[in-house]
């Protein structure tokens, strides 16, 4: 397999974008990523969305947007994970450049979620649970989320003020970032007197609903050295796993075995282990989430996942900075897209202008992006080639 | 990059499977290709669906259809391209494995169309048309398909009774077929008094709506040569191409762009020409589409398709028979299964096991998959090795 380097990295506005379409959204943050890059051609494209069908009424996603984007002809795939879905479009397109079959391809991921026609953002979302199995019987995600907070609550004794402080440190982080969604601080106390919508979680323990894209361009190590002006980001190692979509079929309520297995993986093609890495990009879609994620990946012991945040050691200045960009808690979540974004971050600090919130000596880092409660999940892992 | 090698093969039942959900679906194409391959390994999987969310309000496909398999665990990729899914799920696949990033890989497709939730079939359909720009102005895929049908009436003098003809023909390859929606013949009379869709295209010029599923099995060529008791089928080319999903962008209404472009890339990976083909399953969804498809590739001069089926020449016995399998309009056309049940066909009739449909001396065929009136098109390449 030929080794493969990120070259582009770009975002569109992020919010509630009701004056923009669906495809203008997408082209904004591909055309920052092929600016960033430098480069004319595009060979190939992904598109990483969870349900344009639903939320649009759009389906033929990667061949609309290809248009839209002036490239019509090119091969486009759209690919699908519910919330994976940016990141196993991002995998599929380093699989594409490894194998030779294309040298420059344009990874993006967009998600249109505030403007939605037919049965509304939830029904929406719940897509990514089992239909048949859960969402028939009325759980929503965050009812989901909230059976593995109280899981590992219960088991660990982690407790309803360290769920606080994952959305704390995040949104101080996200405070840094002039592109986040919600770019101010909050408060523990704020979390606790927040609106309850399924106990434990409070809606500051859940990320938002968000109009966004991201997008980034890789292409072979060999041609980025020739052609790139920016420092060389090499795409180390990828592992991708998935697990059952059904909470009430796993082993363990609060193991995410999909992290675990996808992790895996990638340390192993990276040839490096969890305490090679010096900051990551977690999927935080609910506070809890980002607890039972930092421990699938090995950076805490089983069960401590709960103290890191409040200890400050995930903090941006502690041993292991998580969610520099605000993660999905204050930067924002359009599902399609957050795989994606997740390498941008990754790519500009491993660049160095990640400006206030900047990890010092920034050489290798790791993004992990999960669909539903875990039932897929995408691991990658950059460094300073 | 490594050859690449078809080892196994298995459709579902197709017609309307009322009693059958989704997933049960998938895994009885999926178990049937496996056992064809006589392979206990699978390293990697990808699912072609156009809508499973508006059609079953089911996304994050590949999981589930995944652990549903019992092969919860490993990297499972759904993927979208409207009416081309499957074909270019295969293509997802062919490079997974001639990248080197896995080795033994099931691409399969899936669609469940016949018991809808939300709005219903049409507009579920609709949705590989560019919203925004065709399907609010209240145009559906017959309406479609009926312009492009005009244009080439009006240009090349295509009559009524050729477009007839393609249905007649792939009709009396679907009867030869025991697995077709529809096996029983049909005359052009019966075509011609049929009810009225959109001028000219009445019902028996359009595919029907099919619950089904396919699948296939493919590893490198070396290790095929190894574990298969069949004759080895190799993949010999692949080329992918968009084009604008909006007829009106086009050029020319009833050229199918995409599909020349891919076939270009294709016949080059393959080192072949048309001439070099002899026999296709190509995406007839409707009678004029396989006149404009078999004139982009090739095998008839541009404005000759209409009198390719009236003369004979792409029936069973013909000079190069297309659909033998019954094609959409008979074997029926659920949707994100389509490309991969091609391959299938392709892969059979290459190991001559198609009994009565059977090309004889069957060593290269051709398939073409596309998505909605062309805005994307995949097209393979296969040889007996």
């Amino acid at each position: 397999m030929r080794e493969v380097a990120v070259i582009g990295v770009g975002l569109s506005e992020w919010g509630e974008l009701w004056r923009k379409p669906l495809r203008d959204i997408f082209v904004e943050a591909a055309l920052a990523a092929i600016g960033d890059a430098g480069v004319d051609k595009i060979d190939s494209m992904y598109v990483g969305c969870m349900t344009s069908g639903l939320f649009a009424g759009q389906e033929h996603l990667a061949s609309i947007m290809s248009d839209y984007l002036g490239r019509s002809g090119i091969p486009a795939t759209r690919v699908e994970s519910a919330c994976a879905s940016g990141g196993v479009a991002f995998r599929q397109g380093l699989i594409d450049v490894a194998s030779g079959m294309n040298d420059v391809v344009l990874v993006g991921g967009v998600e249109k979620m505030t403007d939605v026609s037919g049965d509304g953002a939830t029904y929406a979302l719940a897509t990514a649970a089992d239909q048949e199995y859960e969402v028939y019987h009325g759980v929503t995600f965050p009812g989901l989320y909230a059976m593995v907070a109280h899981e590992h609550m219960a088991r660990f004794g982690t407790t309803r003020e360290q769920l606080a402080h994952v959305a704390v440190k995040n949104h101080r982080h996200g405070a840094m970032n002039p592109r986040a969604q919600y770019p101010y601080e909050i408060t523990v106390d704020a979390v606790l007197k927040s609106v309850l919508v399924a106990d434990p979680l409070r809606v500051l323990d859940c990320s938002p609903i968000t109009d966004g894209a991201a997008a980034v361009v890789i292409c072979p190590l060999d041609m980025a050295r020739k052609i790139s002006k920016k420092p060389i980001v090499r795409v180390a190692g990828s592992g991708h796993s998935t697990d059952s979509i059904a909470l009430h079929d796993r082993k363990d309520l609060s193991e995410f075995a999909a992290t675990k297995w996808a992790a895996e993986r990638a340390y192993k093609m990276a040839g490096v282990g969890p305490s090679d890495i010096q900051f990551a990009e977690v999927h935080d879609c609910f506070t809890i989430a980002e607890i039972c994620v930092i421990e699938a990946l090995g950076f805490v012991k089983r069960g401590e996942g709960g103290k890191a945040a409040e200890s400050g050691l995930t903090a941006l200045g502690g041993k292991i900075p998580v969610n520099t960009s605000g993660g999905l808690k204050s930067k924002g979540h359009p599902v399609g897209a957050t795989g994606v974004a997740q390498i941008v971050e990754l790519t500009e600090q491993l660049r160095g202008e990640s400006g206030k919130r900047q990890v010092k000596g920034a050489k290798r880092g790791l993004a992990q992006n999960m669909g539903g409660t875990g039932g897929s999940t995408v691991v990658h892992i950059l460094e300073v080639a």
